[in-house]
């Protein structure tokens, strides 16, 4: 174990940059802050790089029992730096990225969700953890939406990209090879041609796409969905939260 | 109309304090951030007392043709200073609050959402949102949940609040008034009774608890209630967000 005392330590300086997209891509890692994520990937099948914690994380034995892992303890001063939130746990981790593949699997099973230029951090991150809750095999983030390695994606993601597939990039490929298998698409828009999500049946295998929280989905995207689904409002709000919809229409849909 | 240009202004000195629950309850009124809100207020059934808008928003006309209220031009610094967001739209509203009534209706009807503890003012927005679009009759913020005028709060809500009654006070009279009225009282805490949210009726009276985000319900509500509702996870996540957990419930048991 290393013990890092200053926040302009090289090192210090790497994480640090882990916060931008420029900076993962680069050093090919993610940093991953707070103890409830580092155990999730702990537990999960990723290469887990880099440990670092404060000394109040002394205690946890397990850490030095750990293969491959470089351990080093920080300052809570370096913490503060790191991190995404004003109160640190003090715990952080660095996860190897996986390459992006734009390869689709040849043969798709189970229910998967497609992002279709989905802004908001939290909404994302919330979506794949109910994903992940209703049985989804994977997630698309298409082209447009935030980033998965994000500090607020993964917060609120509370270590769900680990327990199913999280994959990035254009969505009509997988559009396709959906139809191709015979397999629906549903599309989340309220148009003329939209069903009530309650008209359609229960499946193990289906796409569902959710769009952009101002401007919906992609006109291109759109056209090729099999049926498109609304959830009909009782109220006077105009609209549902995107993760919100999501978690209806993935509880709803998934047999 | 009058025009403000200076922050230190005493009425954007009391305008900026209704951002703090002590003001809001010395002044009596809440402060309305962005457009929409604002627009949300005029169309509903409050005393709208101000409207304060940077010269951009000059060209709506319709300001100058509604009575009984204050208008007040002023300038971008004072927008930035009042506001909660970085970039503001430049309008804002001040609104009477409510007195807090304590007082339960002799007869309530129709889905009501009780809040038991949240806390997160998104959550809590997106909740109030959800409850509006399922055609909930009312949401009770019991004690210990965030305030109902705070800024996060009002922007997640979206202008739901002058969609449906909204109370706050000790949730156990609400409780005990349902099932005087033999109503169900639903909580939605995973224990040993707890049955499948798929498993009961729809209904179109009934009360909705949901709990703390990390502690869950108060133990003295829970032992109070008709039936513990859990859904069910496929995956390996742990829980649900408490904002999806209450739209998947709320739109599934509603009649």
């Amino acid at each position: 174990m290393q013990v890092i005392q200053s926040v302009s330590n090289p090192k210090v300086k790497n994480w640090k940059k882990l916060n931008t997209k420029k900076g993962r891509k680069t050093q090919e890692k993610y940093l991953l802050d707070g103890w409830h994520l580092v155990k999730e990937a702990l537990k999960a099948n990723v290469e887990v790089l880099e440990i670092m914690f404060t000394p109040d994380y002394q205690d946890y034995e397990e850490l030095y029992q750990l293969q491959n892992v470089e351990l080093y303890e920080i300052t809570e001063q370096i913490a503060k730096n790191l991190s995404a939130t004003p109160s640190p746990q003090g715990i952080f981790a660095t996860i190897k990225t996986t390459p992006a593949t734009t390869q689709i699997p040849t043969e798709l099973t189970g229910a998967w969700l497609l992002l279709d230029g989905v802004q908001d951090p939290g909404n994302i991150g919330t979506m794949v953890r109910t994903a992940d809750a209703a049985g989804f095999t994977g997630v698309v983030f298409g082209t447009g939406s935030a980033d998965i390695y994000q500090a607020k994606v993964l917060r609120s993601m509370q270590g769900s990209h680990f327990h199913l597939e999280v994959r990035s990039g254009e969505l009509m490929p997988w559009i396709a090879q959906f139809k191709k298998q015979g397999d629906p698409v549903y599309g989340s828009e309220l148009n003329p041609e939209a069903v009530s999500y309650q008209a359609v049946p229960q499946a193990e295998q289906f796409a569902l796409i959710m769009g952009n929280e101002g401007n919906g989905m992609q006109a291109q995207h759109l056209a090729e969905t099999t049926k498109n689904l609304y959830i009909p409002i009782q109220g006077e709000a105009e609209s549902l939260n995107v993760a919100v919809a999501a978690g209806i229409l993935m509880f709803t849909l998934k047999k």
